[in-house]
C-alpha cells in the first residue's frame, strides 16, 4: 500500500516560519511531505501525486480538473490565511473535501495592538512623546486637554469575526458600551458577545472608537467615504485594522488633517508607503507598517492550528480550529495575497 | 442650635475641578460650606469656626491644637491625595476622627494608561510610528524584530494598592502569569488576585513587564538602582508610574541607553524637566509629563467619593470610597504635595 | 413566478412550542409555510411541494430521491436537535444543502442545572433537607461531614461539545482545575478555554466532580462502567448529563449504593422510569426526570435561532447560530430520538 | 527582656478546628502562647499576663479597666466573627488597638451554598427528587411547569457586605440584573459591582431570586414581615441565609405555605428546630440546618487570615485581611453568639 501524501507549498510562508520542531513532527506522523518552498511546487510534481495526496498544505492552485484526480484528497489548507479564487471552492463541497484556513491565528496578536493603538489614540501617548521630544510637553491636568478615558467611551466594531471578537473580550475589563455592524451576522450572536448590533450610521455617529475589522469584498470597497467620516463625531479615535481598501482612504486623511478625527492605520493602499508620502507627516495619526499581525507567535500557530486540523480530518472528523471557506463567501472576497509576510 | 459648619480647604485643587453641580449640591446639604480656594484658609477664619466644624475638605493644618478645639470634628477628607505630616494622626485616632482620602480616584486612569504604555513598548507602537515618520519602516514579520506578544508575558508589579490592583483587572484578559513584591502585604492577599507573592529580586529577573506603583517611604527612596537594573532580562519593559524617588533615575537611563530595557516614565526626579535635558532624546524610553493621573473624570471621582463617605460619616456609619490614614503608614510615606494638579 | 415554499414538519415539536410571535412573523417573511403538526407531514404533499421547497423545517425524511427533486432547497433545519438516519447527509453536502440544527439551544439550561446538581452534591443540600424532614439534621459543622467546597475542587468534564463549554464558562468564578476528556477534540481547543486535555482514566482518577456531557456514539455505548466507576475517587460526584446509554447504569447505581460516589442522573435507560424501579429509593443520588433541557425559554430560543440561520441562508450566507451536520459524525450517532419534549 | 504573650481564648473555637499545623507555627513564633480551650481563660491568669501582652486571640472580656492594664496590646482578633459587647471599642480605637476579625471567611462557602440553593429554587431540583421518589415525576418540558431559568431572572440582594459581594461575584456568568438594597453604603460602592442601589420596596418588587444577607441590627429586627412578602412577586424565590431575626418568620413561612414564594432556610429562631415543629414539613421549602458556613475550609482560613494580619500588627503595618470594628457599628450589631460552631 502506498504511503499517503502530503504536499506543502506554503509560500509566501515557509515551514520553518509557521512550525516549531515538534509540530512538524506531527505533520510528518500523517503521511510523506513533499514540499516546495523556494517557488510554487510545479505543476508536473503536482500532477504526479495527487493520486496519493491526502492533504495540501498551502495555496496550490486546485481547478475542479486537479480535484478529479485527487480521489484520495481529504483537506486543503490554505497556509497562507486569504481565500483566493484559485480553488473550485464548490467542487472541494461536491466532494467533501475541507478547504480551510488559520487565519484566525492572527487575531490575538492584531487584537492585542488594535487596544494598543485605542488606548494610545485616547489618552495620547505617541502624541505626547513626541511633544515631549520636541520641548512642548505638558503636565498634569493640562496634558490631558485633548485627550478621553478609553474606560466606558462608547466603542464601535466594524465586522465582528475572529479579530472583533478578539478585541471585544480584550476590552471587558473597560466596562465600554459596543456596538457592532456586520451585515453578514444576525442580531442573536453579536448580543451574545454583550454588544449591540446597529446600522453602520449609527456605529458612526454614536462611537468615541471606531475600530475597522471588515474583509474587503466586491462590494464593499471604500464603503467608509467622506460622508461616513462627516457623520463621526469630532474627536473620535478612528483605527483601521483590517484592509485599506474598504476605506476611502484620501477621505480618511482629510478627516484627520482636518482635526476632524484622529487615526492609526495599519494597512495602506501601496506597501510600502512611497517615501515621499505625504501621510509620513501627518499630526493626529499613528502609522503602523502592517505589523500588528506578523508576529512569530502568530506565525507559529498558523502552523499548530493546520496540523491539528489535519490531525482530526485524518481520523474522520471535522476540523476544529480552523475556519472553512464557504463558497458563497470565498467567492465574494477581494483581498490581495499578501507580498510580504 | 448652630449649623454644623464644613471647612473647605482644597487647595492645589478647587471645588469646581473636583465636584460637579449634583456633587456639589450633595456636601451643601451636609451643612454651612466655608470655603477659601484662591489661597490656603487663614488661620483665624479657621479658628473661629473650628468649634462648630464637623468636616474638613482639604489640607488644613491640623494639629494636636487645633484638634482640641474641634468637638464635633469627625473627618479631614484630604482631596490632593496625599497624606502629609501637617495632621497629627494619632491624635485623630483617639479622638475618632477619620481622616481619609479619596486617592484611589486616580487608579483607574493611571492603570489605564499603564496598560496603554505597556502594549506601546512590547508591540513598538511609538517607536514604529517615529520610524515610519523618518522613512525607516519595516513592515509586516521584519517590523516586529524586537517586539514581543504582552499576552502571556510574566508581569511584575512592585507595589500592589489600588494602582496594582486595578492594573492587574485590566490585564485579565490577557492570561499573563503576575508575581507581586510588595512588603506591606501577605501573601493570602495577593494570591486572592491570582498573583504570586514573590520577592524583589524574582521579580526582577523573572517578568518581561515591570510595572512600579508603590509609594515613596522613609525607607524605600532610589531601592531600584543599577543592581537592580542588572538583574532584569535583556528587553525587559520597565514602567515607571507612581514616584520617580523610588528609582535611581541616572541608573534607569543607563539600562535605557545601553539598550538592555525599554522604559515608560511618568514621573520625572524634578518636573518639569529642563528644556536641554538629555532624558528628551533617549530612544528606547516613552515620556510621559505626569499626565496619566490628572483626567477630568478622575478629579470628579475625588469629589464624588469625598461627599458619599463625608454623608456616612455624618450619618454615624464608617466610609466606604475612601482609604484613611493609618497612622504608622502616614508617617512613613514621603511624597511630595502635588504642585501640577 | 412563484412563491417560495417552506415545510415545516416539526415533530415532536410545534411551531407554538418553539417560536414567540415576532419570531414566527420572521419566518413567514421567508416564504409560504405549509405546516403539518399533528403528524409527519404526509409523503403526497411533499412530494407536491419540494419543486419549490426552499427550506425544511423539521425532521422530514429526505434520501437522495427526495433531494434531487428539490432543486432550490437551501437548508433542512432540524428542530428536534439529534440528526437522525433519515436524511442523506453525503447528498446534502454535495448539493450544498446546509443540514443545521439548533441543538446548542439546550446548552444553557442543562449547564445550569447541572452547576446547580454539582452544587447540591458538594454541599449536601437535597439529602440534608430530607435528613431535616426526617428530624435527623445536624447543625452546623457537625452538618458538613460527607461534604466538600465545589469551589477549587478538580473538576472532569467528557465530552467538550457546547454543553461543556457552557459549563466550564459557568463554573469560572470558582476557580476549578478543569480537566477535559473529549476524543473529537484537538488538545489546543480543549486550552482555549483553559482546561487540561486528559485520557478518560486521568479524569476518572482526579476529579472531585466529574460531568459526562458526552454524546452516543456507535463507538462508545456503556464506555463508562463498573472499571470506570472503581477508578474514581471515594467520594466523586458524578453527574450524568447527556445520555443514559454512555454509562453502565446497573454499574453505576452499585457504584452509588456503595456509598463509592455520588451522582445526579437526569437520564434513564428506559423512560418514564418503571414505578417500582430501585431506583427511585437509592441514597447518595439526585434523581431528575429528563428534565434539565426541556424549558420553555430554550425551546423559544429553538426557533430562534433556526430563523436567524433560515434568513443568512436565503441571503447567500453562512448559518451563524445552528450546527452543521457533518456527515462523517452524523453517521456515528445513536441518539434516540425524544418521544416526550 | 520578657517575651511577648499571645493570649488564645477561643471558644466556642479550638485552635485546631482553625488552625493547620503550618499557620499554628507562624503563631508561635509571633510570642508565647497561653492558651484556653476547654472553658474561657480565667480571670487570674488573664490579670497576671496583661502587661506583656501584645495579641489576644479570642472573646475575651476586654473592658477598659483591663485595657489600662495592658499597655503593649495591640490587637484583638475575634475569631468567632461576631463582635460582642464584651470589648469597650472606643477605648481600644483611641489606644490604637485594632479590634478585628476573619469572619469573611464565611462569605464564600456560604455564597457558594446559597447559590445553589437559588439555582435549587429557580429549577426544582430538590422538589423533583422528592417527587421521583413518590413516583410523582414529570418529563421533560411538563417537569418544568413551576421552574425558572436563574439565567438572566432579576436578582435583589438585601445587605452587600462580604457574602453580598462574594454572591455577586459568583453569579456573574448568569448575566442577572442585581439590585441591592443596603442602608449602609453609598451607591457608589454598589455600582462598582455592577449592581443597582434600590430602596427595599423596589427589591421586593422588581426580584425573581432575593438574598437575604444582613446583619442584625439593634434597628432592623424582623424587617422583613407580611407586607413585605406580599409585595413580592408571586413566585419569588426567597433565601435566608445571614439571621433569622431580620425576618418575621412566621409571616414567611406564611408566604411559603399559601404558595406566593419558595424559600431555602439556613437559619432558625430556635436551633435546634423543635423534633415536632411543623415547619419541617413544609413544601416549597428547602430546610439547611445553620450549615452553609460551617466548613472545615472556612475555619482554617479563620485561622490562616487571623495569623496573616496578627503578623502585619506586629511588623507595624495596618491589618489586610480581617475586617476592623468600627465602634459605632459595632455598638448596633445583636447577633448571638454562636454555640454551635
Amino acid at each position: 500500500m502506498t504511503e499517503p501524501v502530503i504536499l506543502v507549498d506554503p509560500l509566501p510562508r515557509t515551514l520553518d516560519l509557521i512550525m516549531e520542531p515538534d509540530v512538524r513532527a506531527r505533520l510528518e506522523r500523517l503521511g510523506r511531505l513533499v514540499i516546495s518552498e523556494d517557488k510554487p511546487m510545479d505543476a508536473a510534481t503536482i500532477d504526479a501525486l495527487l493520486p496519493e495526496t491526502v492533504l495540501i498544505f498551502g495555496q496550490t492552485d486546485m481547478p475542479r480538473e486537479r480535484l478529479d484526480r485527487a480521489p484520495k484528497l481529504k483537506a486543503i489548507i490554505n497556509v497562507e490565511s486569504n481565500f483566493l479564487p484559485n480553488v473550485d471552492y464548490e467542487a472541494c463541497q461536491q466532494r467533501g473535501i475541507a478547504v480551510i484556513t488559520p487565519g484566525s491565528a492572527f487575531a490575538s496578536p492584531v487584537a492585542e495592538a488594535a487596544l494598543g493603538l485605542a488606548l494610545d489614540l485616547a489618552r495620547g501617548i505617541t502624541a505626547a512623546d513626541r511633544a515631549f521630544r520636541a520641548g512642548k510637553e505638558e503636565y498634569g491636568l493640562a496634558g490631558n486637554r485633548d485627550t478621553f478615558r478609553f474606560a466606558g467611551a462608547p466603542v464601535g466594531l466594524i465586522g465582528f469575526g475572529d479579530l472583533g471578537r478578539t478585541l471585544r473580550d480584550l476590552i471587558r475589563p473597560f466596562r465600554n458600551p459596543v456596538k457592532v455592524y456586520d451585515p453578514w451576522l444576525p442580531a442573536e450572536i453579536i448580543e451574545r458577545s454583550d454588544c449591540m448590533a446597529a446600522s453602520l450610521d449609527e456605529v458612526l455617529a454614536t462611537s468615541k472608537v471606531i475600530f475597522v475589522f471588515a474583509s474587503v469584498t466586491s462590494e464593499n470597497q471604500h464603503f467608509i467615504g467622506a460622508a461616513e467620516f462627516a457623520r463621526m463625531q469630532k474627536g473620535t479615535a478612528f483605527l483601521l485594522m483590517s484592509r485599506a481598501a474598504v476605506v476611502d482612504f484620501p477621505a480618511m486623511l482629510e478627516a484627520i488633517e482636518s482635526g476632524h478625527i484622529t487615526a492609526a492605520v495599519d494597512v495602506f493602499p501601496e506597501e510600502p508607503v512611497a517615501p515621499d508620502d505625504p501621510v509620513r507627516q501627518i499630526e493626529g495619526m499613528i502609522l503602523s507598517a502592517h505589523r500588528t499581525g506578523g508576529t512569530v507567535d502568530a506565525l507559529y500557530a498558523i502552523g499548530r492550528m493546520a496540523v491539528a486540523d489535519a490531525e482530526l480530518i485524518l481520523r474522520g472528523l471535522p476540523p476544529q480550529l480552523c475556519r472553512r471557506a464557504d463558497p458563497a463567501i470565498a467567492s465574494r472576497l477581494r483581498s490581495k495575497p499578501v507580498s510580504v509576510t
